[in-house]
């Protein structure tokens, strides 16, 4: 029975070897892809609650649709493991997350079946729309899906998208998967409406009576059935004055729709493709659907690690950068209640969770918006308030103009806790944390500080809260430590020389790449200048440098306009004529672990050894 | 009689002036602040339109608030000038937009009862949400009042805010000021919405009256009043089960209000402020009102130089970059049915005005939403077509994810004509052009033209279409041409050299400033290497610059990470080892003149000849 079971999703090679299949054997499937999944997850870690929620979605998409010409678009993208699954990825599915193996998010270079780039939230609705735009204007008749969760309503792009895309004539099908959280849980109206909404079920029901009928007229059916739909839907539009938003904004609106129920969703997915406009399915799904663990706790279970198969439990983080940010910022908060922390649905993923529970009044979980998280923390800041918003490099890359023009040109000081920076392993190109120094040094007055410890990282914290003006930003990984040497004591100064006998050389780095410096000058007579503040970078910090007769930089973040070639262009404010070589990041990252990527950047020990050792110009 | 009128304005020296004067004094003020409004822009350029629209609100605002301690902040700004006239400027109004001069824009350093800097749109709700929250927080029971235009709706920050605003305690108003229109026309959903919420009018009369009444009621009245109001309310939710999108957001609805009388303004206003949380106020106004020929044509009269008083006449501004863009791109799309323009509510800016007229099928304004365009055209890109995004350099700033994220990670082919690129005047501190060259150097594959004259343009255009991958872009100043010699000839090449006898200097620069390049070293023996293309920097112009003894950069844009030190990279890299000095631009440039601007940097023809005639290490 087993073997069965298991030879059927091994026999899908692509979608079209859906159709064969009876309602029965597809329901089977969808049992097979959720334990393919979680016993693929357990070994590799990645998302598991709400790629369990869109298994009967995915199988309905790929039934109704004529993928790869019809596209899917996944907004944010984590939830596209079942269509990786039915998209011939089959096989390679253990290489989930791995170097060289199937990423966690769509990625059209691994697959004509992914259509566009995901990893941020909330874009969806604009690509689709621009996919749906290309197919009217082509005249081809594809259909364009834009798949989002109720999270991404709290994004203003998915908004913006939404009010362009209704209005078309495009063949757009935008399904809004409510499962009554974003990551976390929801902010204001999208809620609010969201529930409204889930109360109209009588619709939907009475249409696939009325549909069921029809369709089975052959010929003239069609016709007759899409006028009376859509005479039927102008009859609600009359009854409801004040329709939905996703009404005003031009999509015939369906819903709410039982989103684990493949019937319902193939019906639902047949009526929307007759519309033969915009239209938007409001389908309700359960996180963690048919994994006990997942169920009863999805938000643990959003995007994790290795876990125990049988009862889900995971080995516990314990301390880490983000708990030691939210510890310290939550110790400050006790003493001065002008401190505010905000997070964009990353409360427990940058460590604010205590901050919360003790200065409730004093947190803001302001949803997926990062640029109204900057904006509100500069308003705070004029009000008096000490801001805080912790936040994921790559996510930091949304608000570039809120940081330029709403905060920097007033000199409002606002706190970063920028969580995430340098390397993140296994979520790919699309969340590497590699831009931030980069983009942040194009902004007039930015202060930045790279943190190498703990320690290092509350001293740091505290500079940027009581000692700067403006933007001050802390920059610290994913995950702990690195190892240090025992000499290793973090410093309440802008930086720190680590001195050999009679050395000519200097290597120049900052934040936890310090301690792979450490290591490839141990025993090497090459001194190690670790920079603690990064943006500006301090003068004397160039001037010691200066008197070295070779200088290399080592730098895990991108190469162009970032701290490395800032201390290049100091060394020549400060007259030194020495050999400067700096090594960084060129271009974007592939999915793979932080010391894979280490290697392949040759930032690791060897790689930064040979550095060294190399002759002028590498 | 307009001795006295005048002398109305003139005494009104900080808003608590206005409480001594009569509802008809009142009336008259607001026909002086537009009598002066509409004198001095005609002198000085600016905004007339939109400050014509607002000035009953901002008399209103200043009688029921008490400013600076309550704040008002200004969702894109530049309807800032009756609130300017009223909080102790008037004398120095004359001197709008000029160097030194008072702001077009509300400016904190500029005064206190401005309370936050603006210039880009939709982010006014977010941070008088942060001004509110610090007040709720410290109790001071200050209100803090976000003024925004229906147009700033089509933005997604805005929805951001107002997600988050609606359902805290705050003392927070928000005016929709709902004029019908953005700057051009509006789109989608908003529209809609507003239009359907235009017809409940009977609401605001009936409360009205009910106030009118109470309100006459010493001590009891307010009380019994504020539980009358907050039932009547509760009904009004319960009738229409459907509420307006801004009471799903959690705001207490008031509207639409007309907001050119000045009793129903102070009515509502008062109203709201005893509500004592968050609260929408949907007024409609008409932009240009009191100014016929505003009152015609508003979108003629959103921004511009000066003008004749009397007939509204003002010089044509014939050719400029934006016009011969919108025409190469206009003669392309005739053989060409996969180009598609894209603006974000800047048609006429951008000059795509003749786009739309003969494509309006491959033609989109999105509103507001620089994020949803990269996306939708990214997505275009996915689905065949040729995207061009046109938009002012500035406001590219809101889409730097959208482009790394969305774009460059799979390369898609979208092609971006900036425009405004470079310094602009008159607009000040918040739209200045100089951060896109920067920006754009930190994401990886973009491909970036410098086009010097409008020849160059459309060379320049064409080959970011049809010979470029990925994110291909054009920068290009406002407004017309600079001078060049005779012997400047647009050519088809990465770079071109201007040779003079026996140089053994070089001047690099790239775009217009190419002007000043040339008339800076007309008679001297100094070469001018004229970059076309800035993203990459194509190697060979750096390896023919490393020939020379001396070279010096002079480059309108950001110093930090910007064209100039990738230049002096690239020097390193092909082993130059002569003097490199770069000049451009450090900070936030005020507002001033082009002219001006480039005399402050020592970018003009004076300063660049200086520059080349300075001893080592400027």
């Amino acid at each position: 029975m087993a073997e069965e079971r298991k030879s059927l999703l091994e026999r899908i090679t692509s979608p079209r070897d859906l159709d064969a299949l009876t309602d029965e054997q597809l329901n089977t499937l969808c049992a097979e892809l959720r334990e393919k999944i979680v016993s693929t997850v357990s070994q590799t870690g990645g998302h598991l609650a709400s790629n369990l929620g869109v298994v009967e979605l995915t199988v309905a998409l790929h039934r109704f649709l004529d993928c790869p010409n019809d596209k899917i678009v996944w907004d944010v993208g984590h939830q596209c493991y079942a269509h990786k699954l039915l998209t011939g990825r089959f096989d390679r599915f253990g290489t989930l997350r791995q170097k060289d193996g199937i990423s966690g998010f769509p990625n059209p270079s691994e697959s004509p079946y992914d259509a566009f780039v995901a990893g941020h939230s909330s874009t969806a609705v604009s690509a689709a729309c621009g996919i749906a735009r290309a197919a009217t204007l082509s005249g081809n008749g594809h259909y364009t899906v834009a798949v989002l969760g109720d999270g991404a309503l709290t994004g203003g792009e998915a908004y913006e998208g939404l009010n362009n895309a209704g209005h078309s004539n495009d063949r757009l099908i935008v399904v809004l998967n409510d499962n009554r959280m974003s990551i976390g849980r929801n902010v204001g109206f999208v809620a609010r409406h969201l529930s409204n909404l889930r109360s109209r079920s009588r619709y939907v029901r009475f249409k696939r009576g009325l549909t069921k009928v029809l369709m089975h007229i052959p010929l003239i059916g069609k016709p007759i059935y899409r006028f009376l739909l859509r005479a039927k839907l102008n009859i609600k539009y009359a009854l409801y004055d004040s329709s939905t938003v996703f009404e005003d904004m031009g999509f015939y609106y369906f819903g709410p729709i039982d989103g684990h129920n493949l019937r319902d969703l193939t019906q639902a997915l047949a009526t929307a493709k007759d519309i033969g406009r915009p239209v938007l399915l409001h389908i309700e799904t359960q996180k963690g659907k048919g994994y006990l663990p997942a169920e009863q706790d999805p938000s643990r279970f959003h995007g994790l690690g290795l876990f125990d198969i049988d009862t889900g439990d995971s080995p516990t983080s314990g301390t880490s950068f983000s708990s030691v940010f939210g510890e310290e910022l939550t110790r400050l908060a006790a003493t001065d209640d002008r401190l505010f922390a905000i997070t964009a649905a990353m409360r427990d993923g940058t460590g604010l969770g205590g901050f919360e529970y003790a200065y409730p009044e004093r947190f803001a979980d302001v949803g997926i918006a990062e640029e109204h998280a900057v904006t509100f923390a500069s308003g705070l800041a004029v009000g008096g308030m000490l801001p805080v918003f912790a936040v994921y490099s790559t996510f930091l890359q949304r608000c570039y103009d809120q940081l330029l023009n709403d905060t920097a040109i007033a000199n409002n000081h606002v706190v970063l806790g920028i969580d995430r920076a340098g390397l993140v392993p296994a979520d790919g190109t699309t969340h590497q944390g590699i831009f931030d120094t980069a983009f942040l040094r194009t902004i007039p007055h930015v202060t930045l500080f790279a943190p190498s410890s703990y320690d290092d990282l509350r001293l740091c914290l505290n500079r940027a809260i009581y000692q700067t003006e403006g933007i001050a930003a802390v920059r610290y990984p994913r995950g702990v430590e690195r190892p240090l040497p025992s000499y290793f004591a973090a410093e309440d100064t802008p930086f720190t020389l680590y001195r050999s006998e009679g050395a000519t050389k200097l290597l120049v780095t900052y934040g936890t790449l310090l301690s792979e410096a450490l290591q490839a000058t141990d025993g090497l007579s090459v001194d190690v200048l670790k920079l603690t503040r990064i943006l500006p970078i301090p003068e004397d910090a160039a001037r010691l440098a200066s008197s070295y007769r070779e200088v290399y930089f080592a730098e895990e973040g991108i190469r162009t306009g970032g701290v490395g070639e800032a201390f290049g262009w100091l060394l020549r404010k400060v007259g030194y004529a020495g050999r400067y070589e700096l090594r960084a990041i060129d271009g974007f990252m592939p999915t793979c672990t932080v010391s894979e990527a280490l290697a392949m950047t040759g930032l690791n020990t060897e790689g930064l050894r040979a550095f060294i050792s190399e002759d002028a110009h590498e």
